[in-house]
């Protein structure tokens, strides 16, 4: 692939240490993990079923214990004799099998409940004769044994009642919907997510910044903004609260930019909006960022941080979720866990724009329906074909500058600037990033070709008047990164409370 | 203090291990944090000043080394045989002294150059004969050394060229202020927080939860909100890009409940609005909230949880920011980090609100302007009060039902509902919190009471419906944290880009 590469500059790969595992590691690991656990802080008394089923024999066997959570099924076995409750609190993906014998005092309160009613359950785990399960919470002749019903769940009404329902259906009911498998599974990976991020930066001398949310610049001009008002700005048309006009941020890279040219290496991680009239399944009106900006850095070594952060992302959510992986494996996206594993195992691809277009042109003529001449916006079918004859990640690097924001540094070709793509197999672009114009002449320059008055942008051009210093980051889509990993299809379906045209429910 | 209790029930203490340690613990350990570190990982080749100035002997002494940063001094010594540059990354408080000999060959371009230039420094790291620090960077007669001038800072115009500057000053120039001391160190606090809030709550099994921030229900009812639309909303009064008309959350607490009542406990961490005319010290118009919602939980469990959480953010403050603490102790606020050992060495105090009001009203009748009468909101005065006779942070709980949401859950009393607030002395109210109201027809009853439709509620009377468990939770804002624990006194230092009526800047 690619093995003359005519016009573009090659970018240097950092060899770092291999930390890629197979495939069986992290399905062992996940099982392991809680081997050298702390143990975990309970606030309540309560023990969660994550820890109960991860823990060691000599942690809870053949002791009292007490869990809580919502039942997912609930019948009966030697004829009447006991009962059998699946409890899942939703701190992992499995559910504990609870035995309660009819000798329990209350025990034909029961036969009234269903699917979703909550418990508060003291007894003794044992080991479970059940195939695939190593503990059971078993409530028999024992005055400690007990359990109360906290809440019932009517079966009649209870939107979750039958078994499998449509991520649509669920869509109108977000606030019952983590109560499922998936979006709990996802919900959770989400979760593991947003850690690895935070550890990722942290552990490498990284600041987080909040960057504003209100704000009166607009960025790069990406895309519509959502106002902001006041009541009384909107019924009297008074005096502007901020006294400037504001909207709703679109990303925290300018701002944080501020940040990264006096403490060196930061990133932001927050909300941001877009006012598009976009009803696709790959488009919210609100979505969450992730932004780190290195000081004294140029693009390859943005690369590297990119390339790093998706791995290392990855990694992470096999290691901790691999019950939920096996899940999404089987019910979400045949195949997620070979993908992933894939990805982790491979430098991903590195193609000057320029070489990636000789390559598509070379292509049958009908091959794309936007042909692919220099200067275009790479287009989805583009993204997709890359990938798909490279096989793995592929990140295309230096665009023209025409088709790129203002901020971006110029290279010396005088055409293209040092912006960069990650583009991944069956979802495109997922990380977008640039070395950013250090310069304070080509800085202003091009801000006043893209019909900006440079006034605006003052404080953005302070930084390139004193004691400027070469900078890049990129921004990931935590919602993007979500769908990746999990193989959610639909990125509703990857943030607890979707905002898009038409809705704000809850 | 407080022996008799008349009226209030009286809340359980969990014990737990006690982490305390002494002052000098702190201070040592924030030296030999560095110890055991894995090496941090570069994307750039350079080595931060902090990794530099924490390492070990066998690290990088006597080695050829690369360094970038800002210059906060350059001075000459030997009549001018070499350079004196005092260099800051902004990766900790401390700048590394470089010496620079004038046989490198372009040792006369420091000349022009002063505050805020940035170089890019390699030379050999050698141990410094003065004193108070450990090494220094060394400049001469060697082939690999070298630096690199990559921006000035004309020091006629640059707005930091002098030494020290008011912090509303700095407020006018909010994209350079992180270069001075002051916000620096606030910034790489706050930084700090925000990983132990991580840490605290995913250590513990809490799942972070992204609530919404375009919202079309106004939570409590709390404050002013701002709307939120789109420029075709406001030109042509067409309908609501969303539907329902939109604002920005004031809390994530309700949305995150719908979690709690399905994958037990959760947090949100995200931003916040209020459109009120405040012109304070203590209040923005955006700000972070950190709001934990534990599942299966009573009043108890939660103040439990806030107690924790405020010694743990405390704590790791003290063992990972010493010098930046040492700094804010110095210039920002005297005794700062004995206030804050102070927090950590002592059991809060708890005291019913009932109990509080009787206190206070045994004092002599003028003594406060507003009379403590049961029934009223405890003003600024009176929680002062309540921390100075106790001389430590004060829990009040069980606040009266009729000045609390109708989401808190009443006490059996009838009287009033399980609320508390944490109340930190020179700091006042930091965190507030309440058991929620899990009971369907009592939660109905109360929004009723509250002239709100049930109908607007019917997601959260869902939670109550099916399976409804107990649950609690509470709120603290984060720059007020930033404030108690950097001692900075007013909020619109304690964050990086503040919103306040009249300023929505950058």
């Amino acid at each position: 692939m690619f093995l003359t590469r005519p016009f573009g500059r090659v970018l240097a790969r950092k060899i770092y240490p291999k930390t890629v595992k197979p495939r069986s590691f992290y399905q062992n690991y996940s099982k392991m993990a809680f081997t050298s656990r702390v143990k975990p802080y309970s606030y309540t008394g309560r023990i969660r079923v994550k820890e109960v089923l991860n823990s060691q024999r000599e942690d809870y066997l053949n002791k009292t214990i007490t869990i809580c959570g919502w039942t997912r099924t609930i019948r009966y076995g030697g004829k009447g004799a006991f009962s059998f409750l699946e409890i899942n609190d939703g701190s992992c993906f499995k559910n504990l099998q609870v035995v309660i014998d009819k000798s329990i005092n209350n025990f034909d309160q029961l036969k009234s409940e269903g699917v979703g009613t909550s418990f508060k359950i003291t007894g003794t785990l044992v080991e479970s004769p059940k195939k695939g399960q190593k503990y059971e919470l078993s409530l028999r002749n024992n005055e400690d044994h007990s359990f109360k019903i906290l809440g019932s769940s009517p079966q009649g009404e209870y939107p979750l009642a039958k078994k499998r329902h449509t991520l649509e259906y669920l869509r109108g009911i977000q606030h019952l919907r983590p109560r499922t498998n998936t979006i709990g599974a996802v919900t959770r990976i989400r979760n593991s997510i947003c850690k690895a991020t935070h550890d990722f930066f942290q552990d490498r001398g990284f600041l987080y910044i909040h960057t504003p949310i209100i704000t009166s610049s607009d960025c790069e001009g990406a895309g519509e903004l959502f106002h902001v008002k006041t009541q009384q700005e909107e019924s009297e048309n008074s005096e502007n609260f901020f006294k400037d006009q504001v909207f709703l941020t679109v990303s925290g890279q300018l701002d944080v930019e501020n940040y990264a040219c006096s403490l060196s290496d930061v990133y932001t991680f927050g909300p941001t909006f877009r006012a598009e009239n976009s009803h696709t399944k790959r488009h919210l009106s609100e979505f969450w960022m992730i932004e780190p900006e290195l000081a004294f850095s140029d693009l390859n070594d943005c690369i590297n941080c990119a390339e790093d952060y998706l791995k290392h992302n990855i990694e992470h959510v096999l290691v901790k979720n691999m019950e939920d992986l096996e899940f999404c494996n089987q019910w979400v996206k045949k195949g997620i866990i070979d993908d992933l594993n894939n990805i982790l195992q491979q430098d991903f691809e590195r193609i000057p724009y320029t070489d990636a277009i000789s390559e598509l042109a070379s292509q049958s003529k009908n091959k794309f329906e936007v042909y692919p001449e220099w200067g275009i916006d790479l287009s989805t079918e583009h993204e997709k074909f890359l990938c798909e004859i490279n096989q793995k990640p592929v990140i295309v690097y230096d665009y023209p500058k025409q088709i790129k924001p203002f901020y971006m540094r110029q290279n010396d070709d005088g055409k293209t600037v040092a912006a960069m793509d990650v583009l991944v197999p069956g979802v495109g672009e997922l990380i977008g990033g640039s070395q950013r114009e250090e310069r304070y002449e080509v800085l202003k320059n091009n801000i006043e070709q893209n019909g900006i008055s440079p006034e605006e942008y003052w404080w953005y051009l302070d930084l390139r008047k004193y004691g400027s210093v070469p900078h890049s980051g990129f921004g990931a889509g935590l919602e993007r990164l979500v769908m990746t990993i999990s193989g959610i299809d639909n990125i509703r379906d990857s943030i607890p409370f979707p905002r898009w045209p038409g809705n704000a429910k809850y």
